[in-house]
């Protein structure tokens, strides 16, 4: 399985593309895409999607995964935000690469076993988990503890998350209509 | 010149497309892209990429133009709108559509005369101007509110604008060094 962990912003997006194979964590490939600021929001944008993209083409990560927005920003910068973050989700989508929003919280205590530990103690254990001599740029390295988070999902819960979903959409999940009509047969047969 | 105007958000994405030929507006289309809201943001965002992108490719637009964002929004509103928003300038953009946003204020001003009017007046003044007989639905009639504020532009505005982002990208713009080198050559020559 081959998860990209997304930073996004409209000024720098960091990357990382991290590989598991069993219980090992393989590090495919990290960086930070610097977006030009004397432009305006709209080429920035695209300079962003070709960049994401060209990563996407060279990775071909299976899965895909971001940080969930901090609500404690103000309204301003949360829009901006809000636009690397959209491009960003299409883009996974199209190219058929689901994609999971993990809480800032999470992310920490899935690295570092609690949820207040500091950017520099997430970067250190992302060097250790991955083998780095050099420690990446903090965006890259958030965006591997990202990718890592993905990684570490309990199977069960992805499990669980995908039925949930199937009912959700559907209502009623096929195999429990099914289940239900069984039931309701026996209970006939029987009276 | 055929300008589409875009009301955008994650629910209901407003479209317009308005020719201007001389002084005179014609309506050329207008909808309303509504996305399912029980799917999740990133599926929801493909499909108003995938809607935006066969609007452009019927419509042909020359200039896109959508509504700046209000900052009286809470932050997680914001966010919201700014995803859809990021996916619409990106795609407007790398479609070779140079895209401008202009304050609700100066859409409201731009067609009614002033800047506290209400939705349903602007919608009034929409259908007057394009002859419709029958109002668009609100999403719609605020896009082809936003096309229409683009067309009013003031052409001189529009040079003035080209020639300041010119001079801000190179610091000194290309004639204006030629015509300052030849200044000085001038002088040189008459001392």
């Amino acid at each position: 399985m081959i998860a990209i962990g997304i930073d996004p912003g409209t000024r720098r997006l960091g990357w990382g593309v991290v590989r598991r194979d069993g219980q090992r964590l393989l590090h495919l490939g990290h960086g930070v895409l610097r977006l030009d600021c004397s432009e305006e929001l709209a080429p920035r944008l695209v300079l962003l999607a070709e960049g994401l993209e060209k990563i996407i083409h060279d990775y071909e990560p299976e899965v895909g995964s971001v940080e969930g927005i901090f609500f404690d920003k103000n309204a301003q910068s949360a829009a901006k935000l809000g636009h690397a973050r959209g491009v960003v989700l299409m883009l996974l989508q199209r190219a058929g690469i689901p994609v999971r929003e993990h809480a800032p919280a999470r992310i920490k205590r899935s690295l570092t076993g609690h949820g207040q530990a500091d950017k520099t103690q997430v970067a250190q254990i992302v060097c250790a988990l991955l083998g780095l001599e050099k420690a990446p740029p903090l965006d890259a390295s958030d965006a591997l503890a990202i990718a890592i988070t993905e990684l570490k999902r309990d199977p069960r819960a992805i499990v669980a998350e995908q039925v949930s979903k199937k009912n959700r959409r559907k209502k009623v999940a096929p195999h429990f209509a099914a289940a239900l009509a069984r039931t309701k047969a026996r209970r006939n047969q029987s009276s």
